[in-house]
Formats: structure tokens, sequence, C-alpha cells
């Protein structure tokens, strides 16, 4: 059951026809009306700017994997993105953040007032696309892939909120394992799991139980999320889009730092624990380079990207319980082929 | 087809019980999973402090009064009140609130970043407990509670975002016309218009227009606006439950601001557009009592009051529009009292 492998080009040729037809769908999703000015053209910021579009990728490849085709997953596709956009703009408020796909942030350009209300209207609406489309489906299916929609925006919301308390008490003592079980609902259920069951939901157009994608997600995910946290330690911002380093200035739990944090020891250990416990706001440059030299000295960087290849190893492992009797294996191929596009994407 | 009218008092008893049933329901329908400390308690905070519960009662009372059984709203009428809460601790960040139900806010108990992702949640839940609800329905009434559902969330998110940009941009001259457009959106909508519109479609049981709810709602939720913001500057904090004086310190075009915009003249319409001007840590209790000394020199709290009167009694002709002919006259007969209820009440 193996065909040739997709090159990492062919993967990011489909990413980038995918983002354009969900960039294309989002944007014809927002209403015309007023207040313009304050409300929706803030709800069209993000969607117009090109974004990976991973999400509702793997949404149409599970889809087609499992004998869908694109129509079939593309509605949820568009509607997970959609969400996924609606994050976007609260976690920039959240975490403070300046540059997203290249551009200000909405909070940036807009205030925190009016850009959490417009990441409100895009949960409003993608929950709107969602349902829409729901209509259309048997009704067990349609039921299924709501609850599952449900589902996952809370483990992401879970993620998020014990992401933050980590980071607002200033919770030192991480493992590994403490970030996998953060890295599955913060990012793993919204990035990948939950993309990839409900497109073979929607491909089968039977209801399952879909819990080998669990497995397969997770691993992906993971990998995705590892990747991303080096990229913004060791990534060309003009291609990455978010500021280098920023997430060492709000002192994000990444598995590098995480590392370090388990290696320093004297005087490099108190320095850390000063780092952690100051606020945003009191963190200088010269800290962070100080911190960022540190997770050089402790390799903490290969510790992550050695970790990350492991995962993958495992994501290949799961991807054949997941889709080995996949009736369609070019594209159960082509999810296969995200697995090493994960660990090496540089944006 | 007229009955006795229920008193004050009925109206106040009726809203006990329902407050108490909702958040019941509300807790109910929190998960009781992790991370409780940093969201799941956060989730449960606002639906645990009593509230008024006007939304609840005005969608119970108009599905009896067209024929249907508290339980036929009741799942709906709690979806709109967990939105609601939903709505309440975004507001609070918005605004800097300290104080909501006459306890600490939850942005001020642990912060902006923990509170939006808990507000974050309570939309979901709400989404959650409306959709299960919506499977016991008719496909057509079901698809008609939802849109409309989508609607009141994107009317209410309008109105917000007006009001946001007002303020952000310092706008000063605006008319009572403007102050009623706004408040049909970002009030009525989701507290008047949508409870009754989908109360009497539930009781009924039967797809409809509802047109003559618009009318009935928009005036009745006007009244209870205007007289939340009478209620901000001459209410009494331990009954009313939020800062006295805090939508002076927004600077909240309130129906008295607006009038006051428009009499003052000289040095005094110079000092209220500094007032405007300045942001909010700016604006000293000094400064604060000398708008509230010129609002009472100006008449302007009279003239809200007097404005509110004149909106009551179009409430009291929209309501024969709307409920006239309805088949329960006992509840046709509450939902009318509700009109003197809100120019009167205290908290």
């Amino acid at each position: 059951m193996t065909t040739t492998a997709p090159t990492g080009e062919a993967v990011e040729s489909e990413l980038r026809r995918v983002s354009q037809t969900v960039r294309r769908a989002m944007l014809g999703a927002v209403p015309d009306g007023e207040p313009h000015r304050w409300l929706y053209q803030l709800v069209r910021a993000y969607p117009s700017r090109p974004g990976k579009a991973i999400r509702p990728t793997l949404c149409i490849q599970s889809c087609r994997a499992y004998g869908g085709s694109d129509a079939d997953a593309f509605p949820v596709a568009v509607a997970i993105e959609m969400l996924h956009n609606a994050f976007l703009v609260h976690d920039d408020i959240a975490d403070g953040s300046e540059l997203r796909r290249g551009r200000p942030t909405l909070p940036a350009d807009h205030g925190q007032a009016l850009s959490l209300n417009a990441g409100d209207a895009l949960v409003v609406l993608a929950n709107q696309v969602l349902r829409r489309h729901a209509r259309t489906l048997d009704d067990e299916i349609a039921d299924q892939v709501l609850d599952e929609f449900d589902t996952m925006a809370l483990r992401t919301l879970e993620g998020q909120a014990t992401e933050l308390g980590w980071r607002r008490e200033r919770v030192v003592d991480l493992t590994p394992e403490d970030y996998l079980d953060l890295v599955l609902h913060k990012t793993c259920w919204y990035t990948t799991i939950h993309p990839l069951r409900v497109g073979a939901l929607l491909g089968s157009a039977e209801p399952s139980d879909m819990e080998a994608m669990v497995s397969f997600g997770f691993y992906l995910g993971a990998a995705f999320q590892i990747r991303d946290d080096l990229l913004n330690l060791i990534g060309a911002e003009g291609i990455y889009g978010k500021e280098i380093n920023g997430d060492l200035y709000e002192a994000k739990r990444s598995l590098a730092l995480i590392h370090l944090c388990g290696q320093v020891r004297g005087d490099d250990r108190d320095f850390i624990a000063h780092y952690l416990s100051v606020d945003r706001s009191e963190r200088t440059a010269q800290m962070i380079d100080e911190v960022r030299r540190l997770i050089d000295e402790c390799g903490s960087i290969d510790f992550a990207a050695d970790f990350a290849r492991g995962i993958a190893g495992a994501a290949l492992q799961a991807h054949e319980a997941a889709y080995g009797d996949a009736p369609d294996q070019r594209s159960a191929g082509f999810l296969k082929a995200f697995v090493p596009y994960m660990l090496g994407r540089s944006a």
C-alpha cells in the first residue's frame, strides 16, 4: 500500500493553494455591514494576511484519504481556520505581541478593547460557517462534527489557561512531559487532531470514533509546536513573521527554556529564577541576551531539535495506524509528508 | 383580553426564581475538568453570583405567552444567560472595571489574559448548551433558533464596537438618536429582542418572522439601558453592585452625558472637551466631581429619566402588537409589567 512520497515542495505548493481559497472563503463570510472601521475592518485583518493554512489543508487531505472530495471538507476547514484567526487575535492581546504575519498585531493598531471584540466576532462567524454546513449533512454526522468542534475549542482554551497560569504564577520546575501535555491541549487539538478527525469523518460519511487520529495528530502537532518555538529563537524575522525572541520576553515555557531551567546551576540558576519572576516590562534586552547565551551554552536548542525528531519518528509510526487502510493512499501519503515538513519549515 | 396586571413584586419574585434555576443550570454546564484554578474556577465565577436574570425570564415568559411550557424555553434561556456572562467578562476587561455584582471583577482578581480566556470558554459552553437543545427540536425551528442566536451575538458585538470606537476616537457630537441606535445594537438584541423572539418561537413551535417583538424589545431594552446608566450615577453601590460613577471615569456615552455635551457652553464646554479627550487614568476624582456637578446643573439626569418614560410609553403600545393576540394572556401581562419594572428598578 505504498506510493511515492510527495516532496516538501509538493506540500508547500498545496498549502499555498489551500491558503488562497480558504482566505477568500473567510473574507466572504464576514458581513459587509457597519461598524466597518471599528469592527468588520478588524475582523478582516488577520484572515486577509496569508497564513500557512496547515489546519485546513490537513482537514481536506484527511477527507480525501477517506474517500471524500475537497468540497466535503472545505466549509469545515474554513470554520477551523476562522477560529484559529480568532485565537490569534486573543493570543496577541494576552501576550502583548507586536507582530503577526509580518505586520503590526490588531491590539498594536487598534488597542485591546476593539481587538478583543473583533476576536469575539470571529468566533461567532466561525460557528456560523460551521452550522450552515452542518445543515447539509446527515444528522448523526452533523452532531459529531459540531461536538468535535466544541471539544476542540475547550481543549485549546484549557491549554491556553495552563500556559498563562504557569507564567502568571512563575512556575519554574517543569518537565518535557509537562510541556507535551500542554502542547496536546493548547496546540494539537485544534492544529492537527481535530482537522484530521473531522476530515476523515466527512470523507467517510460514517460516524466513527477516529481514535487512531489522536496519536498521529498529537505527535504531528507536537513536532509543529516545538519547531514553532525554535523558530522564535533561531528564525529570520522577515520570513517568520513574529518578533524573534518574543517568547523569551514573555518567558514562554518552551521546551528549550524548560531544558535550560533543568540544567542551570549556581548564579545562573538564580539569574534564571529572577528572569522568570519579573514582569515582561522588566525584562531588558540585556537580560534576554543573557538567557539566549545560556540556552546556547546548555545545548537547549539541540535538545529541543532532537526531541522533535523523536516525536516525528513516533508520528510516522502512528500514521500507519491512522491512514494505513485509508482508501485514498495518495492523500494518506501526503499527510505522511507533513511529518518532515513540520520539522524543517522556516516559517 | 385584559387580565389584572402583575405587580412589580411579582416580577421581582419571578426573576429571583428564574435566577436561581438558571444559575444552577449554568454551573451544571461547566466541565469539572482541569485546569480548575486557571480556567474552570474563573468560568464559574460570574454564573455563581446572583444576577437579575432579566434575559432568561423574558425568554421563558414569551414562550409561555405563545403556548409553551418553561421546559420548552429553559435550555435556550440558559444559553442566553451564559453568553451574557461571557460578554460581562470581556466588557470588564475592555472597561477596566473593578466591581461586578458586588465583588471584584475577574480581571481584577486574575489578570486580563486568564479572564479573556475564561470569557471565550463561556462562549463555547453557551453554544454547547444551545446546540444540545437544538437537536431535540424540529429541524426548521432549530435552524431559526441557531440563526437568531448568531445574529444576536453579532448585533451585540457591533454595538460594543461602536461604543468603544466613540470612546477611542473621543467622539463628542452625539445625539439621543445616536444613543438609541447604539443601544439597539449593544443592549436590546441580546437583552430583550432575542429572548422575546426566540421564546415566542419555541412556545408556538412554528417558524415565523416575529417582527412585532423587535419594536417591543427595542423600547423595553432602551428603557432598561437608560435606567442602567442612571443607576451608575445615582444608585447605591451596595445594591447596584458596580462602581458608582464608573461610567464617568470611562466617559461612557450615556444619554445624560450626551445631553450634557449638547448643553454646556464656554469654559464648561472646554472642560468637557478636555475630560473626553484624556485617558481614563488621567481622569481625577476632582474632574469626575465637576462633570457630575455639571450633569446636575444642566438637568441631564431629569432629561434621561423623562426620555426613558417616553420610551416606556412606546413599549406599552408595542406590547399590544406583539402579545395582544398571544394565547396565554397571563404571561403576556407579565411581560407588560416589565415596562414599569425597567423604569423603577434600583439594581
